[in-house]
């Protein structure tokens, strides 16, 4: 069973019909190839309540593992995206953003003018890509690779969090080849404990 | 017609006389070599409301493009620059604070003690830059190149805006040569639309 | 006199003795290498009111210049060591992080699924570090040879500031040979002074 993306760009003249989105189309072809099943495609404008109620709506429902915001993450008065991302998110995971902007900044110095962020809510991570299809596709690029074993941290697949210790510990594992079963209902809170059971080794 | 700048030292002891100001000056001299207008310089202590007067003042009046505060990033008791900052900026803008961080620590691991932010408050740029003057000027280098097409698409320059598109595409694109108009009081709404003008995709 | 640190892993496991804390004691053990008295050690569960009760306890007591967290910085349901982190500093140090994570980056790309953060509270500088040994020391590593120079900022002693920015001016000074003296009661407070001092040079 592949893992599910849903991608959303925010644009002005998209919605308006303006000008085409070929940015998202571009991620979306891009998820499919490696594998990804894309479940939820829109496009608003750069208007907080239109980004915030999708990315929310997405999120708790749990219809997609992984959204991909595109567009609306530069300097133009606009652009908000990272700002309304924020608010829906609970946790942040900046090193999806710094990584995405470093090998961005090895073509071009203006990848430093990207605001883009990335977070977790609940069981759903965001990440923000640039507006541009050239741009989005290559940041995507830089994160593809981690993204399976994000989400089965997500989920709280307890092999996948013994996994990422390992794979911390420098073993070479390779994520893509490994048996996994996917629970999305699983009860992360069988882990929970009481402060009790702490061994206070203070 | 030049960009122009205002250049904020924050130093307690520069701002008492006991030492002279030699960063802040330092970066005025960078800025004019590269051809921005130099409009307002100040140097305040290390005290909050001092900071946050002029940084909110220089904004909200349009005195400047791009506010560079100088000092006050670092560990010491009284270093609270990007704390001001960040409650004076309405939408971040961490890869410019990202790229200065890593092009200096390439020269000095202390780079990393550097706590500078840098985001946008209406049409202002305002970035934190260290206080040593070397550092200062340092840093300020690393940013130059991109600054002149950030002031663009912060005034909702659509031609700026199509133009980041491309570069983003990786067209060779040489910002300095562009004419462009200045127009401070553009009036972005005009890109504003009703939700119902978005087309739902999804 | 050595500087003080404190270490704190953040486990469910470890902290109901399920599986034996590693993590920390790699840590300590590097901490000592390197010249540091460690000078508390505690396992508690992924819990906010147990992680946030001791970071606040330990920096306001003033019972160690450094804390180190390992542990909760992850993608698992349960990873909540940089937001209540967050909450206990009261400046951030995004560099820190960020000089983290790029060292790990370089090892393996799993690194940016990293979310810690660091920051200050007091005079103390709290870091969070990942929870597999390895990833941790290799991240202490990173950080370790700028702590001495931090902690002496944090302290607000002035030598440490003058130094500081001749560091920063490119200088080659090795703070591990400098001697200095530790005042951890040192009134900061000293280099305060009313805005009516400032010289308004705008």
């Amino acid at each position: 069973m592949p893992y599910k993306a849903a991608v959303l760009t925010v644009s002005d003249r998209s919605a308006r019909g303006i000008r085409e989105d070929t940015a998202g189309p571009a991620v979306i072809e891009r998820l499919k190839q490696a594998g990804w099943e894309v479940v939820r495609y829109k496009v608003v404008p750069d208007e907080s309540p239109d980004i915030y109620a999708t990315l929310v709506t997405w999120a708790d429902l749990g219809m997609a593992h992984v959204i991909l915001t595109v567009g609306g993450t530069g300097f133009g008065p606009r652009d908000i995206t990272p700002e309304v991302t924020r608010r829906v998110i609970k946790r942040e995971a900046p090193g999806l953003a710094e990584a995405m902007r470093r090998a961005s900044l090895e073509k071009t110095p203006y990848a430093m003018l990207s605001r883009g962020v990335a977070g977790i809510r609940g069981h759903t991570l965001i990440v923000n890509l640039p507006g541009s299809p050239k741009a989005a596709v290559e940041n995507l690029e830089v994160i593809l690779p981690v993204l399976p074993h994000a989400v089965q941290l997500l989920l709280g697949e307890r092999a996948a969090e013994d996994e990422h210790r390992e794979m911390q510990q420098g073993m070479d594992v390779d994520v893509d080849v490994h048996e996994h079963t996917h629970n999305h209902h699983h009860d992360h809170h069988a882990h929970e404990e009481t402060a009790e059971d702490a061994q206070d080794q203070d």
